[in-house]
């Protein structure tokens, strides 16, 4: 148990650096020589827990999404009615990525064109874990006959989808710099998908 | 005017070299002379035209942008209810690029990450050409109260913001792949953004 946790903890440690390296140098500069330093550990023993540089890079990223995931199901089980919780957490999902990759917006092209193919691949996962906690929502606004929907998961994917073009990676460093823009897109994104989903309760019209 | 006229094809020709390279070569490993062979013109002569390489492959994207927008003219003036042209229309535009680069998906990568500074930058011009088509369409739809909103920029740039994760940029080569999964996808938010747009002409509820 005690070393379970140190694992983590090494694990965690390790990431921490790579994050303030990825500020200082860049991805493409940075090497495992400098991550090894900048924690105090051997480089052996980040071998023991990333099998690359890329692969530290990309789980680091992976970490970004846990966390997001954390805040999400907060958000989902909050006491508010399903269609603010679902704008809040379209909000969310665009702003904590904005938040956690805003203090190397610099080497973040770098980055994303170095990684592109694999980071593109493992994004397919990161959509998948936040598709899941939308979905409860969704089938709760279903239940409630708020919202109204064929299929939970495709509608949860539609919702990702577009707001995804609002993530850092579609983004230009001008406009990741700015966060009330980003903010307020999200906010329009919500708001028309929103009403979209929302049953029509007297149906007007053919 | 004659010699307009051929400064136009000599352009239009020195492009489609560009884009036969790129699907040959990938934009790395192309240099100005083998477009100079390919298009059977001295490499004077291309500079004439083009500042460098970079510019050269960023103005066959605007070209790319350019027919895309004679196409949603066509689509924006065509005689069908409004709600199903600015479907079609979102369809299209994640369509035709889909298609304009769909013989050179491999070194696609590569291309959008050499250039991923500039071609950013660019393509907010490229946005702001589609959505002064989109706002003669939704403006019209305003004026025979189909839609309902307030201002039909920020809605034409919301619209192009929700399926812009659709953008080969965004999409890996898998994603790219399969054109039947673009096309539903669009088709599903724009679904979802047309509910949303649509006036309510029997108010129910608050």
């Amino acid at each position: 148990m005690r070393q379970i946790a140190q694992r983590d903890d090494i694990r965690d440690l390790i990431l921490d650096g790579v994050d303030s390296l990825l500020s200082r140098y860049g991805y493409r500069k940075m090497t495992m020589d400098d991550l090894a330093a900048a924690v105090g550990i051997g480089k052996g023993t980040i071998y023991l827990h990333f099998s690359s540089k890329e692969e530290v890079a990309l789980s680091h990223i992976d970490r970004i999404i846990e966390r997001l995931c954390d805040e999400l199901e907060l958000l989902a089980r909050a006491k508010e009615p399903v269609d603010l919780r679902i704008r809040k957490m379209l909000q969310l999902r665009v702003l904590f990525r904005f938040d956690s990759v805003q203090h190397y917006t610099q080497s973040l092209n770098d980055l994303l064109s170095a990684l592109r193919p694999s980071f593109l691949a493992r994004r397919q996962n990161h959509f998948e874990q936040e598709a899941e906690i939308f979905v409860r929502v969704l089938e709760e606004g279903r239940r409630e006959n708020t919202f109204q929907f064929h299929n939970s998961r495709v509608t949860a994917r539609t919702l990702l989808m577009a707001t995804n073009s609002l993530l850092p990676y579609s983004l230009n460093a001008r406009e990741l710099g700015e966060r009330s823009f980003l903010s307020d897109q999200a906010a329009r994104i919500a708001e028309l998908l929103l009403s979209g989903l929302r049953s029509r309760r007297k149906k007007g019209g053919k």
